[in-house]
């Protein structure tokens, strides 16, 4: 039987779990999984199910679920300007998802070079990083604007500034930061940064400033460090 | 004049910096700086200089130094198996420089599928990603066998493994790890992990096992993820 591999499906009722046919093909000429197998699958929603393979066809896999296990969300959430770079915004959202991160909103600042991405690309990039990391979740990954962002109930927001002088500085304050319960948003800018005018108009909605370090850091780093961060602190 | 830049030159005397051809026509032709212009120079060495320009030719820019701040190295050193993909390698040198890194030993593995890397490409990721982030160190970049890294006489050293249950826990511990002063050594498998062997070697040698939170990091995310939560505690 192969080694340890998280598979995903969408296709999950109470007794059993169908791979669709990437997957599928994955499972059965890469890996040569075969009936009676053992196979671990996510729903990307928080649940993972050891599973034992009841029927293989060319390019499907039915399993039969075993048992569950349910994982508790990131209370991370990032919204983050348009990159420039599409290859950077992937590596964000790779390494976000195997941080672990709940939810990524793509926003149109000032200084975005463009508004639109493409979703369904950095949803498949989320699923295999999950994959990958044997993790249970799929960060949501969506277009956002100001007003939403702005209007946020989470009861911890921040918003990352470079030019800050006297912003609440992770250095200083690695464990204060996150220190209450409930979701975390955490707003990060582009190339280019936020500009003075948004970054004045979130503080002014109940963000707090934040500097992550001493470094000036591209704009996916600073994201994966938050991630980092506000997951285990 | 143009906006803040962080150049870098190895040829630096007390009075003047001379930026070679590849940064002397950046800030030239690109960035357009001309004479009495202020420049900020770093040395990679934990020196950051301001300086004004007296003389520009062709392929060549000299400066006057006005002042010079020094800034601590970090901590941090790093020991990675030598991975297959070497974008990957690019992006753990471009990030662990972001973040603040002192070295980065790349170590043949039993699981590494390659014994040979391109330090000389990975060591010019390591001045552009300095130069982007402002930084005043350019972290050294080499290669080396087990035997330097089993005897570092680093006061913490770590070494990462995927399959730990009962190892020490970043979100368990996650101020605790740090606590003693001076160098911090955290070794990283390649893809596939160091074999269990190796990771028995390292703990015999007096390294604490390293688990990186509850998800299977990427060798680079890992590192990445160690230097955040390493220069930050």
């Amino acid at each position: 039987m192969p080694g340890k591999f998280t598979f995903y499906s969408e296709n999950i009722d109470d007794r059993f779990i169908v791979l669709d046919e990437t997957e599928a093909r994955h499972a059965i000429q890469v890996l040569r999984f075969q009936v009676d197998d053992n196979i671990e699958v996510s729903n990307g929603l928080g649940n993972k199910y050891a599973a034992r393979i009841v029927e293989i066809q060319k390019r499907s896999l039915k399993a039969e679920i075993v048992s569950c296990t349910s994982y508790e969300r990131s209370r991370v959430n990032l919204a983050v300007g348009i990159l420039k770079n599409s290859d950077r915004m992937e590596w964000l959202v790779e390494k976000c998802t195997e941080l672990g991160c709940h939810s990524i909103g793509f926003l149109e600042t000032k200084n975005s070079e463009r508004s639109k991405i493409n979703l369904e690309r950095l949803h498949k990039t989320a699923i295999a990083a999950m994959k990958q990391s044997h993790g249970a979740w799929i960060p949501t990954i969506h277009l956002v604007d100001w007003r939403q962002v702005l209007d946020s109930s989470s009861p911890l927001k921040f918003i990352a500034y470079c030019d800050l002088e006297d912003g609440i500085s992770v250095k200083n304050h690695p464990h204060a930061l996150f220190d209450k319960a409930g979701d975390v948003l955490i707003c990060i800018g582009p190339e280019g940064d936020f500009t003075l005018d948004e970054f004045k108009l979130a503080t002014v909605q109940g963000f707090s400033a934040l500097k992550l370090g001493d470094h000036i850091l591209r704009a996916e780093t600073a994201a994966i460090t938050a991630c980092a961060w506000a997951n285990w602190v």
